[in-house]
């Protein structure tokens, strides 16, 4: 039986872009939404919206039980969390399973095999998928550590097994260093997810971010849409996103194109996923993470592909078969992305909330804004700061690069402080424009902004 | 030497595309505009802007002595007309070229040929392009109109030949009504144009409006992008745009889109350019004049072709040569472009002027919006009623008319009277939707909606 009504589990830009999904799939779109966000665009634009709780994300966007009676009460029989908060969280994807709901994403069992750091590198690697040398499980004692250490090479970057994303990790450049990291890492490991597992890999000094979006169904069919370059990061989070990467050899790419397919196959993958790699200096790409959801960058391989792909992930939830022309899509041009944040590059990117006072975003040819800000919007202080994803599209990258300064030159947005200007300052850095920047671009170009006088 | 400043003679969102692709090009814009667009988005958004007098368009926008005054002033180089006032009128082309400054568009001698509109069917049929069954040439006398109507077959149409767009025509359905219409289309063309010479074609009951687009460089390189569809017509005015045509099968639509090639290559044309066809009820295509200028719906051959064809003019004019990969750029998917115009289309289609006191405009996958509102901005009464182009983009017709749905439920406009709900009931209409329409569709669907109560 067709989906009819599609409970959506989150906010801000992303809760707007799945109810336009939902809206041209003609399914009724529901936003389960906390108390601040009640005034939100994606509330004005759903058919329908219900409360599930306070602010805090605890007690709403991460209240299971809250959005599971949500869902009853509406006739709710699917539900999408977009990403962040319980996306990836299999407890909240076999609680859907188990009352009937259709979870837009993959099985909870694949939820779960990803979400474990060392199972993950262990399946990727049997797919013939290339990893970085490292334990092939946790390690049980310093001195175990220590001696997979010397055999990996330093530097090495220790890993809790259930982080991601950035979180639990810590790097040991030599021997001298390896007792801290391993103690750091697998003490923020216990305390962010209850799970103090840890495992080593060698740690990759500088490099580029590039991931790997790909498209699964329920029957088989695995096929992706291109690389992403995602190397322009402030603590761990992605700044800006770009298709194709300026990292990669053709063959290089290709080939880690068809290794992602064959990994995907491997563990049975359904619905939208990305596959994170790491590429060295010497342009070899390296499997870090699978992140079993929809990514806050999937606009760039949209612009790329014109295929849409929160609609085909909701239709494989659906149980539909990936159109068969997927399979070899022709990527067009080049697409950049940049997060228009609630935050300040110049005060170690300190959030900033407020109600924006006046507010002019890009539009015209080339130009896709993802977002949920209208003038006169709060931005609360309680999540993540992104406020707009501003997409360009182009037929190459010195084309998207002029149509991204053309878009950033027509935002404005007063009441709180954004980090507009560091965009502005990293379309003219030499080594973004030339496509050879490292993992550190982002924090030395910050370096060289004056932070802003006041929320202006 | 490469152009560096462009004198943006046009207003409206036209005026706003053409800054924006100057600032893709590193050339200065300039935005000419009249008093009462003094605050208006382009203005804003230009490097700098000059007054070329009040309202009334032949004080401003037609003045060509206050054009090219001002022109001077700021030190243009170069001079983008858009489209209406004076992209078509050979005097100001020849007035840019005396002075040497660059036409946005193809030398004098071709617009003055593409406009008189007898040569222009004389030079296509030359070309072996299609044209309906008429005079060669201006008729003399109502005898000699007489015998070629019956040679022709009734019904007819007559037409100025210093016409086009719909105006200083007349249609005799049978012998009867002749002489009216040689008096009626004779007596507009005298007036409109100071010339009253006009032909006779076939008249085509219902078709569909079919044009090809083309870009030609000064090397003798020319290339289409697809054909629009523009069937939806209110006083020969359109009001919904898209590409591919429903209305052509895969054969005819290439033989029409070789013979627009050949037509602009036996002309010598230069710059963006439109061919006008009917389509009759057969499915035959017949040539009905060239548009040499800019079309309002340029921006659904941009999505489909991906090529940004106000950039290539510009380029053009500055004496580059197309892309090689320009011949044969694969088109993607379905576009539609609809026209949110200030006016009431269950009041015979009267405009609104006022200000706008709420404004919500879709954004967001597969929609591009090119406009020059902004909340709170002015809609005066001396120029057409073009507010917005919400344009679409998706992979087949049936998405991109759910995108196309989706959109314009996003659009909020108070305080003005606009055609929404019309474009809300054409999507519902069945012809439409199929792809069945003729160009009687647009009055048969306002007949069927309510007159707003008030602007509101």
């Amino acid at each position: 039986m067709p989906m009819r009504t599609m409970l959506i589990c989150n906010r801000g830009e992303i809760a707007v872009r799945l109810v336009r999904a939902c809206r041209d799939l003609g399914v009724r779109s529901v936003v389960a939404h906390s108390a601040a966000d009640r005034d939100g665009l994606a509330v004005q634009l759903a058919d329908d919206a219900v409360c599930i709780g306070p602010a805090p994300a605890d007690r709403s966007y991460r209240n299971v039980s809250s959005i599971l009676y949500a869902a009853a009460r509406v006739g709710a029989d699917a539900v999408h969390p977009g990403y962040g908060f319980l996306a990836e969280d299999p407890r909240f994807v076999s609680a859907c399973e188990e009352v009937g709901l259709a979870f837009v994403g993959p099985p909870a069992s694949v939820v779960a095999g990803m979400g474990d750091k060392i199972a993950a590198r262990a399946a990727m690697r049997e797919a013939g998928v290339p990893t970085l040398p490292g334990t092939d499980g946790p390690v049980g004692s310093l001195a175990e550590a220590s001696a997979a250490a010397e055999a990996i090479g330093y530097p090495v970057i220790v890993k809790a097994a259930a982080g991601g994303g950035g979180r639990g990790i810590a790097v040991a450049m030599d021997g001298s260093e390896l007792a801290a990291a391993v103690a750091d890492a697998s003490g923020s490991a216990r305390s962010l997810f209850g799970d103090d597992r840890v495992y080593l890999e060698r740690y990759v000094v500088g490099g580029r971010h590039v991931e790997v979006q790909v498209l699964a169904d329920a029957h088989g069919t695995v096929v992706h849409l291109g690389e992403r370059d995602c190397s322009v990061q402030r603590r761990r989070q992605k700044l800006v996103e770009e298709s194709p990467s300026t990292a990669l050899d053709d063959a290089t790419r290709q080939r880690l194109l068809d290794a992602a397919v064959r990994g995907c196959e491997r563990i049975g993958y359904r619905s939208a996923g990305t596959l994170e790699f790491i590429v060295d200096r010497a342009g070899s790409p390296y499997f870090l993470e699978m992140n079993t959801r929809l990514q806050v960058e999937h606009p760039v391989s949209e612009l790329r592909s014109g295929v849409d792909i929160v609609t085909a992930m909701i239709a494989i939830a659906d149980g539909d078969a990936l159109p068969a022309e997927l399979a070899g899509v022709a990527m067009r041009g080049h697409a950049i992305e940049v997060r228009l944040n609630a935050e300040d590059p110049a005060r170690q990117w300190a959030p900033s909330a407020g109600r924006i006072s006046r507010l002019r975003l890009p539009a015209g040819p080339g130009v896709r804004v993802d977002t949920h800000l209208v003038d006169g919007a709060m931005v609360p202080p309680f999540y993540d700061s992104l406020l707009a994803k501003i997409i360009v599209h182009a037929p190459d990258r010195p084309s998207a690069l002029r149509v991204l300064r053309r878009a950033l030159g027509e935002v404005e947005c007063h009441g709180i402080t954004t980090n507009l200007d560091f965009h502005l300052a990293l379309l003219e850095t030499p080594e973004f424009v030339a496509g050879t920047h490292q993992l550190d671009i982002a924090d030395s170009v910050a370096d060289r902004l004056t932070p802003a006088a006041t929320a202006g």
